[in-house]
């Protein structure tokens, strides 16, 4: 998934995955914040709030509504184009329904879209990981859920003890909070009190087919990972229908789950930089471990932060 | 420093900085290790066992003796070189005096130049640095040390606890064990049993003033982190003529250092990193958290691992 989407050589002219590309631009900030591949462009119904401009490969929004403020008149052009998509059914990753709503990062107004268009437009979007351990007779031991296999994506895969997308006008730790009742029942008093929050993961993928949905769409992801150590006794259990059980994994299970493919491919980027921040990876044992480190904490093509 | 060495856009041609610099070649590896700029190229005092090629903007290693190894015969070129260099006396960062052996990173073969010879070619460079702290009644506190007022380099400058440059033939972890003897007076049987590993930080960054040396040259560095949280009672004090005193410092006061520039450059880095591991910056109050995240672990225009 990673190795599909290098970085460019510096002594060489940039490769040919930047150049079919189209850019998509928000009014008033000259940065694109989203990348889209020309089938998407073609397949996507447009309407009069969109202008595609084929010359210079770039997708501008410019809201006919001009009365609103830029934050509601961007919004309900995402909204509208969205009910077309659900009606025209032409997107796998949208399946005919809904889904939450999620915030253009890095845009100075607050402007929404729902959750599926995000790897459709290329937008950066943003999760949050909780990785729950305890120190055991044995050594660390990790709870590790499996995921349910109704789920639309990576059905039946091994994944990170809490994680979820960051929702609009959410901030990550009310994230982990919300998750940590509906997927791992942890109460959040205690949640609140002794997670710890530890930084972030970013990097680039093409989408696979462990994502169900249309293939080799770009993604731009910002994970922000915390930790959490229980003590001994209390425990983690399903609480909604997409968690199928939890195990208290050892190392040795984790790193074999990991081995064998198990894992959602970033919850296994979580797992890394948890073994990594723990001193279980060691640089002496693992000879790319620098350049993992930089692929886990890759420099976006989209910005992050409002400019 | 940081900002001076951007990454390109992908969507544009390679910047200008990469257009003038010369790329160091060595035997067997058709990957550059290292990057110099064209007044070096100039000043160098090569011996025949370097081939510069100014068409192609390159330097190659290329021993005379071809009976030894290419680890012996490499070694022994640079070794020659620096000598010259020593006895000519045209570079500020040799100012006449030896140095330790570095490894050159990410080559096959073990090949060792005198450390000062670092930025003048580009190679990376490796340290590792150690964060020690205790949890007091008044929250956590960072043992922080003073440099010396004789140091060539960033004399005054507040430091990590425990930092060094990662020698030939040597680990990062045993650079750690051998400095928290020699800089801040730590038993080696603690810091072996208590010292973590956290991963590292890499950055490209030009030299400045803080160096001493040349200015503006590429420095591609690799910093191993570590932590060791001490009980309160056991502390930090000199034991080499390299650090001026200790402080137990709180958060707010190393802000207000970080704040004020006092730190040297890399270990006001390492810093960052510890604070963002450890919560004590948070993504909810810090809006370029991820970008520096990506900034504290760029991939580096060099292989640090053996191709």
């Amino acid at each position: 998934m990673f190795r599909s989407f290098p970085y460019d050589d510096p002594f060489k002219a940039p490769c040919d995955h930047w150049s079919t590309l189209y850019q998509f631009f928000l009014p008033e900030d000259i940065r694109p914040h989203g990348l889209m591949l020309p089938e998407i462009i073609k397949k996507m119904p447009w309407t009069s709030d969109f202008h595609v401009d084929h010359a210079a490969r770039a997708v501008y929004l410019r809201p006919e509504d001009t009365t609103s403020d830029l934050s509601t008149s961007c919004s309900n052009a995402f909204s509208k184009l969205t009910q077309r998509s659900i009606d025209q059914d032409n997107f796998a990753v949208i399946h005919k329904t809904h889904s939450e709503l999620y915030p253009i990062v890095g845009y100075k107004h607050r402007v929404s879209f729902e959750r599926y268009f995000d790897n459709l437009f290329g937008f950066v979007s943003r999760g949050a990981h909780l990785t729950v351990y305890s120190s055991t007779q044995d050594g660390m031991k990790i709870w590790v859920p499996r995921r349910s296999a109704h789920l639309f994506t990576y059905p039946n895969c091994l994944d990170t003890t809490v994680a979820g997308g960051v929702a609009a006008g959410e901030g990550p730790f009310e994230c982990i909070v919300r998750e940590a009742d509906e997927e791992a029942s942890l109460a959040e008093e205690l949640v609140r009190k002794e997670t710890k929050a530890c930084g972030s993961i970013t990097y680039v993928g093409l989408t696979n087919p462990g994502d169900s949905g249309e293939q080799s769409l770009i993604s731009s992801d910002v994970v922000y990972v915390y930790d959490l150590e229980l003590p001994e006794g209390i425990i983690c259990r399903q609480n909604d229908d997409e968690v199928k059980e939890f195990n208290l994994m050892s190392i040795e299970e984790v790193k074999k789950g990991l081995g064998a493919g198990e894992f959602k491919t970033n919850s296994a980027l979580v797992m890394i930089d948890f073994f990594i921040r723990h001193g279980i990876i060691k640089s002496e044992e693992e000879k790319d471990y620098t350049e993992i480190m930089a692929r886990l904490h890759r420099k976006l093509p989209l910005p992050t932060a409002a400019g």
